[in-house]
C-alpha cells in the first residue's frame, strides 16, 4: 500500500496536537460526543479529527482495515479506535508507540495492528486496562469514554507511554488478518470487505494482483457471484468510463478492486454481500 | 445519577471557550452546518462539541436526558439544547446559569430543566426570545439559526445574561417527568425511554432501583413485554458474560438499566418500541 | 434571496482561517475524514466547518442550492463543495475569488456558480486540475482527497490563486439553472427541491412570488399533486399554526415555499418526490 502515501506533510511545530478518532458508535447516539466531551476537559488544546464513526458494529477487520489505510493522510498524532466487541471481557486496551511517532490507542483485538504495521511498527507499548488515568467508576460497556479518550486526551498533552500503562512487548499485539486474495487457475478468487453508501463493492484484491490475472483497464471481464451466477463487466478507470446502468471493474482511490454500476448501485443489482467471494477472469 | 461523574476535571484556564450542541436536526441536511457557520462568525474562538444531532424528532423528554447524563463529561461551557417542536409559538426562549458556572441555551420546554438540576439549579436566567443579538430577519422556524446559536456564541464570547436577554426567575423553568420506573408487586414495571443504534433498549430505570426488586447480576428474571409474552434473561454486568443470541438485562455505561441480545438487536427480536412498558421479576 | 442575509459579521481579524465543507460523500464512510486529515496535515491552523456531507449523491443542483442559501452565514474563508459525478471525466476543478472575498473551491459543474453569483460574482479564477499542490498519485476516483482538500488548504494558508493553478475567466463557470416556478393562469407552478429527514417538502418558489398568486398565511389552498390527485392546505407561518396531521404551507426559514404535515412526514403521505410538480392556487 505503499503507493498511496499522499505526500502529506507532517504538521508544524506548535500547531495543537491531534487526535484522530474511528469508532463504530455511529452518529445517532451521544457516544461519540460524550468521548469529544472527556477529551475536551482533559486536553483543551487537542483538535479531533473524527475520521469516521460509520464502521459496522463489531467489525474488528473493517475498522482496522479503513485505520491501516487513512492513516497515511493524517499528521501525526494519537490515533484512537475503538471497535470493541470485547468491551468488558479479558480483552486488553493498549496504547502503542509506532516508529513513526504515531501513538496508537485501542483495544488489542487487531483493529490496531495493520496500522501499526503501516506505521513502520511498534516500538513501544503498554497496556491501558488499569491506566491511572481511567475515569472511574469505569463502567462495563463504554471503554471508550472511560478508558481510550482520557488516556488519549493525555497522550496527547504530552504523558509518556509508561506514565498512561504497565509496559508490555510492542512486537506482542494481537493481529488480524486482512488479505486473502488469491489467483486459481487464471482467476483472481476474491472477497468483499466493505459496500459504501453508493453501493460500490470493495474486494481485497490489490490493483496489482488483478493485472496479473489479466484483469486490466480496457478489458472485459466474466464474474462469478457467490451465487454460481455470471455477469460481464467493463474494466475502467473510472465511473466516467462507463455508461450509466453498465457494469464496471476499477481500482478504487486506495488502489483496492472494486466493483460498482455507473450511476447505480453494484450491490444491491447484484445481490452482494459482505464477506461473498467472487471469482474474476478475463473474458 | 451522581455516581457517573467521572472525575473530568474543569478546562485549563486561557482555554478556547467550549459550546456544546446537542439537537433533533440530524446530519442528513445543513441545519447544524448552518447553525456551526452563526458561531464561528460571531464567536471564532469557540470550540464547538456537537453531544450528538441524533434526537429523534421533536423528543424533548430524549434530548433531556441525554444532555442531564452527559454533561458531567462536558467541560464547563455554554450548552446548546435545541429539541424544539413549538418553535414559532409563544414557547419561551431561555439561557441559564446553573450553579457549577455552566451556561444552558434552549427553548424552555423542559429539554434544558433535568440538566440544570443536574448541575446545582438554575441561579440566572433571561429570556432570550427577543434578544438584540438575535440574527434579522428571525424565522418562524430556524431558532437553532436565528436565536439560539448567535446568543450562544455572544455568551461564550464573554457576554452576561443581561446582555442578551430580559432577567426571568431561574426557578420558573418548565420541567419534565424523566423517570418513572416503581417497584410493584415484587415486580420492576419500567419503561423505555431509548433503543440505540444496535438495538439495545434502555428503560428508565437505575441499577439500584433494580436491585430493590432482585434483579442483579449473576441471576435470572422473567420479563413481560407490552404485548404480554413473556421472556427469560441473564441478568449481567456486560455483552461478554452471556452467548450470542442470548437475552441480558445489564446497567449500562450511564447506571440505566438496559435489554440486550448478545450480537443481536433486542428491539427487533422482541418488539420493543419507545415508551413501551416492560415488568421485570426474579425467575 | 438577498432577505435571508443574517447580520452576520465578518470574522475577528487574527482568527483561524475558516474552510467550509459541503459535498455527497455522508458520514458512513471515511472520506469526509480522510479530507479532514489532509487539510489538518497541509493548514494545521485552519479550522473545518462541515456544512454538510449529506447532499443526495451526485446531485449537483442540491448541492449548489444548499451552498447558495447557506453561504451567507458562513464566516468569510475557503468554500470547498465537492459534488462531482464527472470525478475523473474531462470536467474542469476550479479555485474561484468572488467579489466578497470568499474563495470557492470545487469541479466545475455548477455547484458553486449560484453561490458565486450570491457572493457578488467571481472576480478571479484558476484551473487547479494539474495543481502542483495535488496528492501524487491522484486517484481517478477521489479528487476531494487528492485535489479539492489540499488545495483548499493551501489556499487557507494564505496561498494566492495563481500559486494554486492556472488562470482562467472567472465568468466562464458552468451554471445551472436553480429556480423554475412560475405562474400560470392563476396557480403557481412549482417543483419539489428537496425532502429533508422529517418529510418537508421545499419547493423551487420563493414567497413573494407564492404571494403574487395569491397563496398567503391565512388563506387556504388546493394543490395539485404530480399524480393528479387533490389536497388542501393551510397557508401558515409555522408548525404551531395547525394541528397534528394537518396539511400545511410555509415558507421555510430561508424563504422557500414548503408543504408539511404537522407532526408528520408529508412527502410519504402525499407519495411526492424530488422533482415532482405541483400547483398551488387559492381555494
Amino acid at each position: 500500500m505503499t503507493e498511496q502515501r499522499g505526500g502529506v506533510e507532517a504538521a508544524e511545530h506548535g500547531a495543537a496536537p491531534v487526535i484522530t478518532f474511528l469508532s463504530d458508535y455511529g452518529l445517532e447516539d451521544e457516544f461519540v460526543g460524550v468521548c469529544h466531551g472527556v477529551i475536551a476537559s482533559l486536553c483543551p488544546r487537542a483538535r479531533v479529527i473524527d475520521l469516521t464513526h460509520g464502521v459496522p458494529r463489531h467489525d474488528v477487520r473493517a475498522g482496522a482495515l479503513i485505520l491501516r489505510t487513512s492513516l497515511d493522510y493524517m499528521p501525526i498524532g494519537v490515533h484512537l479506535a475503538v471497535v470493541d466487541p470485547g468491551v468488558g471481557s479479558a480483552r486488553r486496551a493498549v496504547a502503542l508507540r509506532a516508529a513513526d511517532d504515531r501513538i496508537l490507542v485501542g483495544p488489542d483485538n487487531g483493529v490496531l495492528a495493520p496500522a501499526a504495521g503501516g506505521a513502520g511498527g511498534g516500538v513501544e507499548a503498554v497496556d491501558i486496562g488499569r491506566s491511572r488515568y481511567r475515569l472511574q467508576p469505569v463502567s462495563a460497556t463504554f471503554h471508550g469514554r472511560d478508558v481510550f479518550a482520557p488516556v488519549a486526551a493525555h497522550l496527547a498533552g504530552g504523558m509518556s507511554l509508561p506514565e498512561v500503562g504497565e509496559p508490555v512487548d510492542p512486537r506482542g499485539l494481537v493481529t488480524i488478518e486482512l488479505q486473502e486474495a488469491r489467483i486459481d487457475r487464471a482467476s483472481l478468487v476474491a472477497h468483499v470487505m466493505q459496500v459504501d453508501r453508493f453501493g460500490n463493492v470493495q474486494l481485497d484484491a490489490r490493483q496489482e494482483q488483478a493485472r496479473t490475472a489479466g484483469v486490466e483497464p480496457g478489458r472485459q471481464v466474466e464474474i462469478e457471484l457467490a451465487s454460481g451466477a455470471e455477469v460481464r463487466a467493463q474494466v475502467a478507470r473510472t465511473f466516467a468510463d462507463v455508461e450509466a446502468g453498465e457494469l464496471l471493474v476499477y481500482a478504487d482511490a486506495n488502489g483496492w478492486l472494486t466493483l460498482a454500476v455507473g450511476e447505480g448501485d453494484a450491490a444491491r443489482s447484484l445481490g452482494i454481500a459482505v464477506n461473498d467471494t467472487v471469482r474474476i477472469r478475463p473474458a
